[in-house]
């Protein structure tokens, strides 16, 4: 194949399908100059709902582009690249899964097919040798697929700690500003657009768990099983635990860790976690994102940037489709992923280890420290500080917080001894555990 | 070409060049995996100076490998691709364009020799087709080049802002933690091995601005001038203009900015800059790079990690290794950069604004302000504030430093009225002048 012009079957015409067809009408000159004459892009198919609705886009989208059938636009001679941007892991599997068996390179954004699906997906790629890209899928417009596959190919990777969900981090940093409520900051984020109407996947933490999954998997190159994955979301965080956390020096984020342990094991987790004050992730704010990675050979880097949005998604599609285009004009130049080791394991979450912040919900009454520490000395789980905020609109409540910092352990042990503890009579609810990160 | 395995003639093999051998003897096996077996990289040719001298590396290196005549590794038929490590401008110009026109890719990260020869060497690579591919040649361990190449190549790049010398960044730190003399803190460097024995270049600007060059010429792709850049280094930064800045808000940073104006003019200087505490390359500390780079399409990003070393910079150099080599594999397809655009001007210094902080050096007597301001209203430049330090040392001194904050105006009409200044009977020095950068 030597044609100079490739078409682009857009599967999706939403945010993110209308930003890669504006990017394209605005520098596809630029792309097709910086790759020396080499590759004009052309969008020959459209794939949407509804043909008759009306669109803001740069320059017209001549009707006859749109289909409402997949199979149309899969199938199209002239398509030769196919964006899959229609969300979802069942129509969306079909749809890549055909493109690739009609040796179609695929560009998609969508993490939660390749975290669920992903497994199937690769294998389909090897057989046909045929490429899935996916920088748009991870953090939006940050390049951090590519680096991680590219640039540091000769890395050993030891940890990524990323700020991987704008949704999260946003209304995380609109609690610790305004002192706002969980509810409040969410409500707020929903009227700015930043997160949808069902924000479930963003606040229960499952988007940067897919997230942190692909990573892991570019990293590792063994299959990885979402359900493995132990994820906790920002829903408990009130504000009276970020202003605590900055009383400490620290600031909370929901944090998704990647670690490499010995023997090809990988720990994986999601949860809100203290991060220094003065480490770089904790100057993320917003709707920002940042992974920070850590090889060895290149030592520590972070790269930040806007994890959403139209044109940062379709900027990440859009080099992913001249990443394909290449390929394509160079026969059997898989650059796509694949994964390359048989084996691996996940560290289970209860062996991962991090110093802790603990809320118990108690009844205000003589002896409740000494009994939760009791329990927490009999699992040898070491105290480094306890705290009682006094409620200012209630000081003599009956039902109060208490706090307790807790020096590193193993998360099965405090598992254990929250177990115990919640059993208490004193303790009114299940604790809610944050991780105090010791990043480097 | 379809060999599996492809010989690397290494040439140099001082810091970096045993940190390529060190990463390829430790992470090669990685990178067969991760390019799904098909390529494995061995060093057949090592150029050193003294074959006898004892190296500490990774695996004994075999005597058979050094050579001590460049020739022989470029025409030695074992060799597939050239790593030029060895510095300067002249053998390594030599060399480089030797393995060109022998059609074997070249990895440098020699900035000097790009931003002084590489108008030369990019057509000899176009010619020869045939790749030179130099990532580590900006900002070391950071995978800046092939962000900007292949993950933004649907963006118009506004701007970059970078902090991309690491030994000025260190003395800058240094200054500011322990309020040390920059000659104070050079040797602190000295002494800590991040600083060469002859830090010129570190200090006075041009080794960042030859890195500059290289990002503006990647973006706007024209050749450009070193000789046209502004430039202008940290020798001249005192204690007092580091508390000053912090006084009100701000860190000095040595910052290479690159911004497009309008037809297809682009800006690039280097001076000392005050950065706004809050924006995040204020938080790049010690020997750490970062670039923000200003996408149409991405947004704002950041590109943050060691820029300089003999792991982060191999990390590099293996990268670039590993894609020329698939490149070797894949016949014609260049993925080098080339320049792609025939024209485009510099932005003269004396049209770009900003606003600015200015040392004068004066005699302490009554009417030096109003002198200073009326030559200052005479060219309508506006002063947002003036500041005399008392020198506590010595209260009642002649000579007393004067500090005037000016508000953003073309640098060309500063420099006018800083003339005009400098003959005043009560300025005795030339005056020094650093950027307030509006960093958004």
């Amino acid at each position: 194949m030597n044609c100079s012009t490739l078409g682009i079957g857009l599967a999706g015409f939403g945010t993110v399908g209308s930003g890669v067809w504006n990017t394209l009408a605005r520098n596809g000159h630029l792309i097709t100059s910086r790759t020396g004459g080499g590759i004009t892009l052309e969008v020959t198919r459209i794939l949407v709902r509804d043909p008759a609705k009306s669109r803001a886009t740069t320059g017209e989208v001549p009707a006859a582009l749109f289909t409402t059938a997949w199979q149309v636009l899969v199938n199209d001679p002239a398509v030769h690249i196919v964006v899959e941007l229609i969300g979802g892991t069942t129509d969306a599997f079909e749809l890549v899964a055909a493109a690739l068996r009609a040796k179609k390179p695929v560009v998609t954004g969508n993490k939660a097919l390749l975290a669920e699906r992903g497994i199937e997906l690769f294998a389909i790629s090897r057989e046909s040798n045929t490429p899935i890209h996916f920088e748009a899928a991870v953090a939006g417009g940050i390049p951090i697929i590519r680096t991680v596959q590219d640039s540091f190919i000769g890395n050993r990777i030891r940890s990524f700690s990323g700020i991987i969900n704008g949704t999260s981090n946003f209304i995380l940093g609109r609690m610790t500003e305004a002192a706002l409520t969980f509810e409040a900051a969410l409500a707020e984020a929903q009227a700015l657009g930043y997160a949808e109407a069902d924000p479930t996947l963003d606040v229960n933490g499952w988007d940067a768990a897919h997230k942190a999954l692909l990573l892991a998997t570019l990293a590792y190159g063994f299959p990885i099983d979402p359900a493995a994955i132990h994820v906790s979301g920002i829903e408990q965080v009130r504000p009276a635990d970020i202003a605590f956390a900055k009383s400490l020096g620290y600031v909370l984020k929901l944090l998704a860790v990647v670690r490499e342990h010995a023997n090809r094991a990988v720990e994986i987790r999601i949860q809100p976690s203290f991060v220094p004050k003065s480490h770089i992730l904790a100057s993320v704010n917003g709707v920002f994102n940042a992974v920070a990675v850590h090889g060895d050979t290149a030592g520590e880097s972070l790269f930040y940037g806007r994890g959403a949005g139209q044109d940062p998604t379709a900027s990440s599609v859009v080099a992913d489709l001249v990443e394909a285009a290449r390929a394509l004009r160079h026969t059997g130049d898989h650059r796509g992923f694949l994964p390359y080791a048989d084996s691996g394991t996940l560290v289970p979450v209860g062996e991962t280890s991090t110093a802790y912040y603990v809320r118990f919900d108690v009844t205000d009454r003589p002896g409740v420290i000494a009994e939760i520490a009791r329990l927490l000395a009999d699992h040898r789980i070491g105290i480094s500080g306890t705290h009682s905020p006094v409620n200012p609109d209630n000081p003599d409540a009956d039902f109060v917080d208490m706090i307790f910092l807790l020096h590193t352990c193993p998360f099965g042990k405090l598992q254990a001894a929250l177990t115990e503890i919640e059993a208490l009579d004193c303790v009114n609810s299940t604790p809610v555990v944050f991780r105090i990160e010791a990043l480097t």
